[in-house]
């Protein structure tokens, strides 16, 4: 294994220390691992707070910053962050008018937010919670009951985030952000896997001719292994997945979504296939994302994440956004 | 090698259509292979081309936009651009003002964008260039006399692309980017190669404990092989190479860039080490990127570019840019 770290101890905080050093936009908590909004807590403002395991960056502490997080705690590499960790966010955050968990499907991390939740709540802060499962791939996979959530936290992220900037309540954050994971779906593919710096080796195995359909981000199994085949093949593959699913139809938020390990050459041609499915099925990529935004340490391949917005929640997209990994319009 | 491409063939064209898929704010010719910004010629602005061989993505293409580059011209992976692309992008982007080529220092971008200048002057297109050459590792290289040119581009079109935007004369311009690659230096590491899809095989060799020095984002070879280490030491070494050309002090604008296959968390590390560096010589990072800018394909690794800039270069690179790879403040 060659990875650029210090230690497999180290890895989290020093990485940490590099967002603390390079984004004077956020406050740094690195003794409690929390990344915080720097101008946090905003009195009347909604406070969203997500987290999960480290090895998905820039996902969730990137999109920390003015109309999307308020915090971001990361738990060490694929794994949950303890409810300490989300306590300490929830106070940081809390201008008064409560907090919305963002809370991605599998097991540990629904424990932890939850028992979170009810330590916030006696404190008195008021916590709502959306749980994030766009992933069609499969059902009740490992470390889940259900589906997994994967690239629409992005989306619930964004959108749930320009709301609670205009100052709306936390149950009217809380239903559009509900509103936005129901109306996503993602599938995944991996051409090789990621490597978890304290295990030392790949988290599975792929032939040079295999790939992988349905990949989880943390290497968990998909629906199944098939060889190696051309962009246009596997986008339909994905595509069709999610269209069975979902029906694709009209207005579309598309991304694109690179693995950690893929080139963005490789993802510009993916785009161009899932946008050409689009069209075939009478749907229209309005808004559209290509690049690494949720991740899964160096494993080569993507995702596909659609959403069906209603005018409201394209507008909400459209909303000025300023964190370190996606900015516009302000 | 297993790729997302639909042929060896196809790899550029393929991508370039994703591109404009994705970005309405482009004008992509996909049969001249010239990727404008959708508002181009602007009159009486000096239009900015850049271009080289592709696999160095967002590099050149995610940089065309507002502040930045007004047209970019991809070369096939690895190959420079000819110089009928890059007459099309300065007859397409020229407003009456001039046009400067940003070229890095590679004999073949060299002779192309020389021969394209002087046919661009015979049609009536004033052309002024300049030459990137930031790489502190090595003279003389594969590809290259003198020293390779990589991540102080970024600075570069980033820098003139804000004063072009405030329609500055094309001398100035020139000046001002020449200025722009004097004060920046930069070194590159690779733990791992990249593929290039037409060979089917890395571009060289590193054994499972090896990393090579002073890499350059085509593969060609560094300064020394040396055993994998802590990412602390790999990143001093980088910036000793450095310091020890141009010594850093006083406010430096830093990037610490990822060559396509290394995931964001160890960036975020690396910039901990190179930030800390720099507080130990009296500089400061004043103003910092990290992420994926100048890659070679799936080489895993990363570069680290620094830039002493005047307070006039500080305040236009703080201008606003809006590209698909880069963007803030407007």
């Amino acid at each position: 294994m060659k990875k650029l770290i210090n230690s497999v101890d180290s890895v989290v905080t020093d990485a940490l220390r590099g967002l603390a050093a390079a984004h004077p936009s956020l406050r740094v908590d690195i003794e409690n691992k929390v990344v915080f909004r720097a101008d946090a807590p905003r009195p009347g403002k909604v406070g969203l707070v997500s987290g999960g395991g480290s090895g998905h960056e820039p996902l969730h502490a990137g999109f920390v910053g003015y109309g999307m997080l308020d915090a971001a705690c990361p738990g060490e590499v694929f794994t949950s962050p303890v409810p300490d960790q989300l306590i300490e966010a929830a106070k940081g955050v809390d201008g008064g008018a409560g907090v919305l968990h963002i809370v991605k499907n599998y097991t540990g991390d629904v424990l932890n937010f939850e028992m979170a939740a009810e330590l916030s709540g006696d404190e008195g802060v008021e916590v709502a919670t959306v749980l994030v499962n766009d992933d069609v791939a499969v059902q009740d996979s490992l470390f889940t009951a259900g589906r997994r959530g994967t690239g629409a936290t992005l989306f619930v992220e964004k959108i749930a985030g320009a709301l609670a900037e205009t100052g709306a309540p936390l149950a009217e954050v809380a239903r559009v952000a509900r509103e936005v994971n129901e109306r996503s779906r993602s599938f995944g593919v991996a051409l090789t896997p990621g490597t978890v710096p304290a295990a030392g080796k790949p988290t599975f195995e792929l032939s040079d001719t295999e790939i992988e359909l349905g990949i989880g981000i943390h290497g968990e199994p998909g629906r199944t292994r098939a060889p190696m085949r051309e962009a246009r093949e596997i986008a339909r593959t994905a595509m069709d997945a999610i269209d069975a699913d979902l029906p694709l139809s009209g207005e579309t938020l598309v991304m694109v979504n690179g693995m950690g390990g893929t080139p963005l050459i490789e993802l510009y041609i993916v785009f161009a296939e899932v946008e050409a499915y689009l069209r075939e099925k009478g749907a229209t990529a309005v808004r559209s994302l290509v690049g690494n935004y949720v991740t899964s340490l160096d494993m080569q391949g993507f995702s596909v994440t659609t959403c069906s917005p209603t005018g409201e929640l394209t507008r909400l997209w459209d909303a000025p956004v300023e964190t370190p990994a996606l900015r516009w319009g302000r």
